[in-house]
């Protein structure tokens, strides 16, 4: 790509170029300035497209899941999000993955660990659980739950509940694209439950008040605290929302974190839960990071680069990098919340975080298209 | 103090050291071989030994000074509870200093900072507020809450409000010994009321969740949070008591932390509370750093180098560094909640923390004595 | 892909199922057990391959650039090297990019700044200078300079100089996988020298002793040292083997570090000088993370997965993450010194690093090729 | 101490007053008022005073030492230099200690360990050397050792060596103070040497190059680097001279670092050199944290607190906490090199580091005594 510009490549190719470029194939080498203004671009320009995934267009298709396949084959019975543009590594967007998976009463996955982290957010259903190294939870709506890098882990319902559709994320592409994932089955398929029911959330359930008994000995560079249930962040985040304005670009948005550090639940995945009071409309901005999106009380409507995706309870849309957007509460009486993962501890890890309001038009963008 | 053992200094004094001493000390110089052995103890020697004051001993005496002296006067009314071997730097033990503060209905001090951190934990009265740098906190019993370093803060007591008594807690003897303190009387003598009351509890209420909005901006090396109310504290020790055994020396253990980085409240002056379960007697063990208990809920005792301290609601108590010491909670149907605060921030910025657990007699010290 | 173990997807595709995926399709879904076993491998399964570069076949090449691009019109003139697998993202290996560039005396590129972050490894030639955020540092042979994430730099030969060629490594891939890359080129084409030259190496020369009058206002996320000359490297090699034996992997290896933290120079890219004394065999063993080496000093040989790569000095060479390697000082009386750099803060910081040690065969792996 | 001030202590005692101070006495308790002001003051006032220390004073008392005791007899034979307001602790000043010690070719102290840390900076002599966890470090003249907490250490003199007499820094009475010091005897009284001699330098000796196969396993709070010699400390002082102009207070002031993590020394000790130019006169300015000098090489002179205090090479001087000083390199032609050892790494991990510039008189003191 040629851009006449001093500092870009601009080169015009010729015959002798030509040549030159033949000779540079045969040994695994090429010129880089017929590539680098497309490698070096002026600003990310993500392959991902914004794109939203509405709940009832994909719930019967989930629900049918466990008709046609059983979980013992399936691995997990998972329907994908994937964005249009990323098919081929299977990601929802940037080196996010997403998908939604079902059980019903009585299923149980087989144990397994994988150096990507997931985690889950429940969506429907009553019974579900999760076990984690041994500790196994309790799972209701809009609850939140870890299975860090390298954890055993496996997820069922219990015999007396009722089919569970949760959405699933990971980094698998991520980890795959720094070819360093590893899978492994639990040899008994199964793992021991060796401690109390939803014992790490019993020990770190107000977060500023920890077991030091239970800190002295972590080491792991993930939380202790696998599981965040909803009532409490609701509630946490009505008292936030009675103090504080917040974000003028997200409302009132409250990280997840590992109570050990303050910092993300994982290394590669942070998760937020933000409010939107009744009627709110954020500001624009963009920054570098891929989100993924889930309703999770409310309606309204994001705008993203420009073009309007109207969303209720259960959708999910992915935000790529440096795209511009904002969100608005439609609702004059109800609260929105939206909970969200990203790869923004990645982006801050390696120095690559960068952050624009978007200051034209009284910072919100002309809807030009609708989705 | 001469020894005979190699390796120690068991050096004999003759008339020739002698003058050989007084020549040195002409040019402030000395011989280490006749202080060495005494200031390279075998192990802590605290000058400071443990104390118990009692509040049926101390409360008639501190609702008398508001007829003695006026705030206005008294800068802080407060009765220091101070250690019989440390009254030359006013400390309770080792360089922590404590004590009760009280105010009636409709009085406030003069706002103020200085170098040293302090905290307060709040023993009876309604109607009581701090204010620290434009947050007011309202303040109920128990309820435990930073005036960190640097901090303009101030207290008070509503006029609709009755007697208040509190607990100070300060490292002032340690900023003393370190030739750092600073103090600053603010010029208006009262702060303005800046941000809606109680909104870094609103903002931290889950600790777990943490507003995105204001972590980003905070660079100070204390908490955010600056009020840890005692309802959510003690629901969070319960919780955790029902899961887990908690630690063989202090039961169910759970320190305040600065959720930002999950380590200590302030960077000075850590604090914790511990909850024993009806009946429980822990075991005996001893470390480095000075620790000030008062007890929140409940009553027991505590056996101290062998010495038995029973005590009662509000008494507190001072551990020195290195005592052997242990817990027992005297109720069959009732918990015992102890609040700390100490010094092992200190202890472990700077590589001085040591533990040992106490072996002999079945983990229990023989009691040679009571106080 | 089916595999038929349990714990991994082993549905066989019925006319059904086919339809259902189809279904999926129309909503931007798809069935994870479909690529689950391919997105989830057992163990790393790098795009890439072990390349080899040697530099007697591209030299040639690399002098004739000069010829048919002038630098005005190439933005850098740049023979990059391409892994035969990962052309589409122009990377060396990994998500690592490399190149070798190639300057006349008194040329002199324009200045500009990026996301991605860069280093620069002199092979030849004399008179070649880098500019960096106002810094102008001289190179000679084997140097190894940072042009870290976000700093203005410009790199050019004196008048008084000879043709240069250097090694550039940069994390272009990763950055662009990631979303974040930046470009912009400087307002003025060139920037103004503002410090004394090689000012930077002229403070931190002895990396152990820090100028505290410019280290306590450095809050930039990688080193402040920005060259490290090749002498006082050898002799700190040759310095250390003469007390350590080193790793029985590596030997002598010295990883480059920012001298105020002490971890590596940039947060994406780790680098290294490693010396192997005379015949000296290293182990194998394998682990996560992508290297590309340069022959610094010496000859010898590595086996990357029962391959054996013959080398010289200036070769370059490709080692993808989870090979089985090993290294081989093929002389008896010189040294063998293996530049190279990495992802592995990457790794680090995402959790993500793991190593294994080679058990088989007395921990050398038997040859099956050659390249 | 009464203040008329509003904020502060000024109440005026009564008889009625005294009586209540005696009944608060009888339960360890006392009115925070009588007090305040004094353990409460405006800005720091260090117990401690300024001293020098004149080796031409001090040296023929130090050789006497070996002719009076005899090293086995005295642990270590060293000439403590005590602030004369702070013998109480044997404190040169705030809470680190400082002696000349002195050692007979062929001798040998017995080996320790201690809570405290330690080091030393050579001042005459040939062949003395310090075993440190098994390594054995040759020291030369203004060389500076390590003996950090807990580590098994001993000193000596080589049989072919002179008598050699160094500085000994400690931060004893800062352990002391906060309860924290154990003593060790080594049970063999010497310890083996387990590693080459002066392994630690030789693997540190460019610290921006370092030895990953040592640093991996590196878990102590302190250096692994215990040598830090003295040629090419001078070396990089020079060169940073040539290039900045370094602080304006304290000249080309270089710390001596922990290579691992880029910060002090040890946890509780921080050590510094400084070069001040022929002829150069610093600024004066004050800071918390107390500082202990040796003048390594040259002459000149500090006015401390408008004091004048001329300094010729190996005189020591102390600076306590806030002081106000400034430094003047007296000669023309010669650089002045300043060592020191201070409590910085206290400072900063509590908080408790402030500074300010002395503004008046074109930033330097009126000179109102000399001493």
């Amino acid at each position: 790509m040629r851009e006449d510009v001093i500092g870009r490549s601009r080169v015009i190719d010729t015959p002798e170029l030509e040549a030159y470029y033949a000779q540079l194939g045969r040994f695994e080498a090429g010129a880089l300035w017929t590539v680098a203004n497309d490698i070096e671009p002026w600003f990310p320009r993500p392959a991902s497209v914004p794109v939203i995934w509405r709940y009832r267009d994909l719930r019967p298709l989930v629900r049918q899941a466990p008709a046609l396949v059983k979980p013992e084959d399936a691995g997990r019975r998972v329907v994908m999000l994937v964005n249009p543009k990323r098919r081929e590594i299977s990601a929802a967007v940037g080196l996010l993955y997403t998908g939604l998976q079902v059980m019903n009463a009585g299923e149980c996955a087989s144990a397994h660990k994988h150096a990507a982290s997931a985690l889950r957010f429940i969506m429907e259903g009553s019974g579900a659980f999760t076990v984690v190294d041994g500790e196994r939870m309790t799972l209701g709506a809009r609850d939140f739950v870890l299975t860090p890098v390298g954890t055993w882990h496996e997820h069922g319902v219990d015999e007396s509940g009722t089919q569970c559709i949760w959405q699933d994320g990971l980094d698998i592409p991520l980890v795959n694209a720094l070819d360093a994932n590893f899978f492994t089955v639990h040899p008994n398929l199964q793992q021991p439950v060796t401690q109390p029911i939803d014992s790490s959330y019993a020990a770190y359930s107000r977060g500023f008040l920890q077991p030091a008994f239970l800190r002295q000995n972590w080491k792991k560079p993930y939380s202790p605290l696998l599981k965040y249930p909803w009532e409490p962040t609701y509630e946490a985040l009505c008292a936030a929302s009675r103090c504080h304005e917040g974000s003028p670009y997200d409302g009132i948005l409250m990280e997840y974190v590992n109570p050990i550090t303050g910092g993300a639940v994982m290394p590669t995945i942070g998760a937020s839960m933000q409010l939107l009071p009744p009627g709110l409309r954020t500001r624009a901005h963009r920054h570098t990071g891929s989100f993924v999106y889930q309703v999770a009380k409310g309606r309204g409507c994001a705008v993203i680069d420009g073009c309007r995706y109207d969303f209720e309870e259960k959708d999910i849309f992915a935000l790529p990098s440096w795209s511009i957007h904002e969100f608005h509460n439609a609702s004059d009486t109800d609260d929105l919340c939206l909970f969200s993962f990203n790869d923004l501890p990645v982006m801050r890890a390696l120095a690559l975080y960068q952050e624009q309001a978007y200051a034209e038009n009284g910072g919100h963008q002309p809807i030009t298209a609708s989705a």
